[in-house]
């Protein structure tokens, strides 16, 4: 038998999510949008939405663990462009479990991520971060990722948004 | 016969567009490009992707007139989020034609557009902008988005991107 501690020594891999993965998926959302004090429906609520959005491909899921156990995952979906023949691959969610941090998992979904982009003859990847949020930013900086609005001017692109909840 | 000065009278009115409206759109696709030396597939490709993404609903798109010209437009989707019910309302361009600004364009587009965010059911909307761009950054402002990432930190809403062409 193996003894649990073995587990952790087990690489750590990134695979596409299957509806098997729903409730793992649900519970990181949940636990991500807790840790930075976000409103979050609930697990059951993210579960039907992670497998409807599953069923009817409008979002796409990866799972990065080792063994049976989920370490993080990332949500994305891929949007058509005015400005270019292929879509923009949109990170939604990049999330990995606190205690599993600085281990590479981000890097690996990232790189992940970039081969998925690829092999759809995608023009693009973007995706929204804190301005705060060094490591993020740091790993998509290190993908070739820039804050930056094209054109002449070389000024930061921010994002805005407006909750109709208040 | 109506004067053609008599033109410029007639009340700017924001309307749905529509496909007899996609030579207009392109070529206001590339103008907006042009004048902010981003690049521009040129008018044809821009007039095909407007009449396949208004027919398959992929996006969507305001012109704002005063009798039968073009002085602006909106394009925009709608996309489902994990964290809400409605569809996000995403801004993708919004656009007046330079001798026409400061007419209130903006703010008569942006009035439809949240009109037609809640006739959808929409959580929210949101949109992206260059941090010098202070007239846009002021009109989305004024219509209560926030450029700040939800949660406990206030810190500003980075938006990243990666073009695969360099």
């Amino acid at each position: 038998m193996i003894p649990p501690t073995k587990m952790t020594d087990e690489p750590a891999q990134v695979r596409p999510a299957s509806p098997d993965d729903a409730p793992d998926l649900a519970r990181m959302l949940h636990d991500f949008n807790v840790e930075y004090e976000d409103p979050t429906p609930g697990t059951g609520v993210l579960e039907a939405r992670v497998r409807k959005f599953m069923a009817d491909r409008t979002k796409w899921y990866l799972v990065a663990g080792d063994g049976s156990r989920s370490l993080g995952f990332a949500q994305f979906d891929f949007h058509p462009s005015i400005w270019s023949e292929g879509p923009i691959l949109f990170l939604d969610e990049l999330y990995v479990k606190p205690a599993h941090r600085g281990n590479g998992l981000g890097k690996l979904m990232m790189e992940t991520l970039r081969s998925a982009a690829e092999e759809r003859g995608a023009a693009g990847m973007e995706v929204v971060t804190g301005e705060d949020d060094t490591a993020a930013r740091g790993l998509y900086e290190s993908f070739g990722f820039r804050n930056q609005v094209e054109g002449a001017d070389d000024t930061r692109a921010l994002f805005y948004e407006l909750d109709f909840s208040g």
